[in-house]
């Protein structure tokens, strides 16, 4: 029999985003660089670093396929779209033949021009989404589940379905473009029966909504009417062996984003927020140690989300970056006043989002491990620039997931 | 819509066969360690370097397969033998069912005995061409193309044929062996049948050239008359995607080899050479620059190929190897004087040519990246050795060209 260590733990803690390129302002250094972090330099001295790609070196990652590889599934093979990733971070359980798709509620004129892809950012949706339950169209049946502000998820359910049709949303930037008519991709019967059924209802929807009490209401504030749903990002579910089943543990995700949500659901995680979790620049960190602090109790694996760094890379906001970095830099201190000896902590990111580029990019991104039994290295910083000459050398997300769980003793062994 | 950087650019210097090992005579140094490069320096210092395989660590590659990879191609699925490579040199467009090999005018004897695979490098093949064309043998038609000195492309038409015979060469150092019978290598009626008409051309065509006025001539002059065509590496095309179709762009390559031209006519690149170009040791680096100016203006990425350092790995002549890096070196300066701000300049090679071994081996190559937006790490200095511990780490000639697409911003995301 092996000797199994089936003690010790891990809390990985994501940055989404965080990697950056050499910025002027900051003296041709990226924001983690600049920032100052004594805990997070204290980790990278008694620990081992590198750089990682979630994927393979130079390859642009969406936050879900990096959230794919970093949570132990296959990025590419168990990417299966944003619709079912969005559903699944709602907690909606696709049956197999559903096709789910992103969805928006929005604002048209009677022309169906678009005059704001978001409906002036409502601030709930559930009543109108209400009024839209099991609407009925050939043999099909269609709902919209509400996500935060004006963001939701269609899933229509049926048989012949295809989530590969184009989007009735003129996507970013094309306001004052009309509704897109949705069209098949590839032409197979089940793409434009899809394509069919929801062209009625885009019409349908446009029909129910802008007649509703909520939306005159909020004509008469001089508020946006919410009396559009676009859709975009049609998929349907894969059915991949999740990793708590590949690895036999318990892990536990704490995030507020829905995209990483649904990642860590299909990888079997449970899920963990509170209010005051956004999500947003302005998250609360301390809530992420709280919950840390409970779920670590029965979980062999905890991961940490923070998006507001990937937000102050699309925004190109350094400084804002910078800030939350030493916040999370704070948030560690705080968790490693409560693990014990038989713990891994773990720093990462699913991508970089350079503040120069405001777009992912496939740069790689720093990794660090910590804990009682790594190989410690020379370097002693957490940054873009240090990790480059790291103990781990360059590695990819799958590798990094494997790491852990080989510190963890909860990998297989092959051969004997 | 994703913020989209169109405007950078690209000049990608390829040292053919760069990469040595460490030579006596040069105090256990390589050539490129010795060689005094100023410019590329600044460039290491300003850069990112790194080590790079072409497809993997220890797998020797032939220029081709080396050039597959640096060009965004796939080197294993989209290689295809030689012989089409050259013929996409020459700008032949093969159909699908032709069949091209790499050819050389020879000298044989009366019993076929090969007296000198070269024909004595003949300057000009083309009158005795002339005299091969559309030789008909059963259903199938035969050409032969010149190409430098001695050197052809043949290409066999028709149905039913394969590439995978046997050569009628006997290769280099075996002279004075009789011409090759050509046989089918996997006994399939495919090859038993090319086999069979090649062999009947091989007896013709010396038939035809022993008697050509021009060899008679030749004979005259005790020059060696090019009487056979001797044949190697077949294959037919494979339709590939080209990399300026996946990547939406455009894209030049500077070269005067043929095998590289080929392969850049497969990524879709255009293709420039002038007068002056020889593809050998004593080439006018200069005439790269001009024409490097020249198409920079209307194309993402342009290709500067340098063959000589390749040839003098081949005749073990480190000294002449540090003289063409030194004028490779003077190249990229007068590079730098015409490039804005936008511009990325990259160096590497397609494999390792070290003088002590002379023939192409698996070491890996060093690589440079030098421009606006990289990571800028510790090393100093462009050679094998220092470039062990360069930001790039270790990397593939696949990672090589997806890092400089990313740079570029041509590069799709995976997942949203």
């Amino acid at each position: 029999m092996e000797k199994i260590n089936n003690k010790s733990k891990a809390i990985i803690i994501i940055q989404d985003g965080l990697g950056d390129r050499p910025i002027d302002v900051l003296g041709g250094k990226t924001p983690l660089e600049t920032a100052k972090t004594p805990t997070i330099n204290r980790l990278a001295k008694e620990g081992i670093t590198g750089i990682m790609d979630p994927v393979k070196p130079g390859i642009r990652v969406g936050t879900d396929v990096g959230h794919l590889a970093l949570f132990g599934l296959d990025p590419i093979k168990d990417y299966y779209g944003r619709g079912p990733i969005e559903a699944a971070g709602l907690g909606i359980e696709l049956k197999e033949n559903d096709i789910a798709f992103r969805a928006n509620f929005a604002t048209v004129n009677e022309e169906f021009v678009v005059k704001d892809r978001r409906a002036g950012r409502i601030k709930s949706t559930n009543q109108l989404a209400k009024e839209l339950e099991n609407i009925k169209i050939k043999d099909c049946k269609i709902n919209i589940y509400p996500a935060t502000e004006h963001r939701a998820v269609l899933v229509i359910s049926g048989e012949g379905l295809s989530g590969d049709v184009t989007p009735s949303d003129p996507l970013e930037g094309n306001e004052d473009d009309r509704v897109k008519k949705i069209k098949s991709i590839n032409n197979t019967q089940k793409e434009i029966k899809t394509a069919e059924i929801l062209n009625i209802y885009t019409k349908k929807v446009y029909k129910i909504l802008n007649q509703h009490p909520l939306n005159i209401k909020r004509k008469k504030r001089k508020l946006l009417p919410a009396n559009m749903i676009l859709i975009r990002s049609g998929g349907k579910i894969k059915k991949s062996k999740k990793t708590v089943d590949k690895f036999k543990i318990k892990a536990a995700c704490v995030a507020a984003e829905e995209t990483v949500k649904g990642v860590a659901r299909q990888a079997g995680f449970s899920v963990h927020s509170l209010e005051g979790m956004t999500g947003g620049k302005d998250t609360n960190m301390m809530l992420n140690v709280k919950l840390c602090k409970k779920v670590i109790k029965n979980n062999r694996m905890v991961f940490i989300h923070i998006k507001g760094t990937d937000l102050c890379g699309h925004d190109n906001e350094p400084n804002k970056k910078i800030e939350i970095i030493e916040k999370v830099d704070k948030m560690i201190g705080e968790i490693l006043k409560f693990i014990d000896r038989n713990t891994y902590v773990a720093l990462t990111a699913d991508h970089s989002t350079p503040c120069v580029c405001q777009i992912h990019t496939g740069d790689p991104v720093p990794v660090l491990i910590w804990g009682p039994q790594v190989r410690i290295d020379k370097v002693v910083n957490y940054d873009e620039i240090s990790c480059m000459k790291g103990g781990l050398n360059r590695i990819t997300g799958e590798d990094f997931f494997n790491i852990i769980a080989d510190l963890l003793c909860i990998n297989q062994k092959y051969g004997s």
